[in-house]
């Protein structure tokens, strides 16, 4: 039985390639990462944000936002995306967060992509081991995973990959 | 000054008319009015319900929202939209409509259309007078401002008119 130390691991010599779509999702910020499955081997495609014009209108930012995920998904025609989840925050722009986040949903499933969440422990739990990972930890764990020697940045785009891989460890 | 009782109306004869979309947003259901303000008296010319498909994914159901949104938009093609504003509730869906007003504000602006947003208190002060009115004094004051023999339904239409009209008398 998973206890919260478990981490399922699929098969790699079985399973069919995939390429995944990670998303960490912000209004200023949205962080990307797509990851590629074959053979058994994660390996790193991209990775980056998609930076909003701070001096424009929240709807405006949100058009720049489906307007660059639009070209990130016909440029890598991901079979998945996995989305970070998010449930009640405190932050004062919680709102306009949840509100891009619905703008990254509607505009995966325009796209017919089948989309997986996950909140961030769980993100945690499958990439570092344990849900209350430190963020060093996370990164190492996606660096690990994907073979990098260099850490991936920013940090939206670290944990955009490590949400990405959390969809491939849990398909 | 303006105190809980007062209300704001601008000089009918002197204002430039204008057409309004108010927009009472949701995931189940997303309210829609639409009112000319010509020669200084509002008339409604249309109202109704988007009404996405239970059974559907939440990123799809987001997809049929930006798509009949698309459709009233340029049909009516109005001039000005009015978003009712969330603040933090505490039911279990919040996230889900939260993310369907990003949804509609994104697709607003993709438009170009500007866009006004009240919380509740705002719209039932501007529209019956006091920011604690009930649905029903809502409604006839709709109904009135609107010359309105019946009440408009549903609930979520009405709603709907109330924040257009909120639109007009606060602009």
């Amino acid at each position: 039985m998973p206890t919260l130390n478990w981490r399922w691991r699929p098969d790699r010599t079985t399973i069919q390639p995939m390429r995944i779509l990670g998303i960490d999702p912000g209004l200023a910020r949205v962080g990307y990462g797509v990851i590629d499955t074959t053979g058994g081997v994660q390996t790193m495609l991209d990775c980056g944000i998609i930076r909003t014009d701070a001096g424009r209108s929240e709807g405006e930012r949100m058009v720049e936002i489906a307007g660059d995920l639009r070209q990130l998904i016909r440029q890598w025609r991901p079979e998945l995306a996995a989305v970070e989840k998010f449930f009640f925050y405190r932050s004062s722009n919680t709102i306009s967060v949840v509100q891009a986040r619905g703008v990254v949903i509607m505009t995966l499933a325009r796209f017919g992509i089948p989309i997986v969440e996950f909140p961030p422990m769980q993100i945690k739990l499958a990439v570092a081991g344990f849900g209350h990972a430190q963020k060093d930890e996370v990164l190492e764990a996606v660096m690990r995973e994907l073979s990098l020697t260099e850490p991936p940045r920013p940090d939206d785009a670290a944990d955009a990959l490590a949400v990405a891989l959390t969809g491939w460890f849990q398909r």
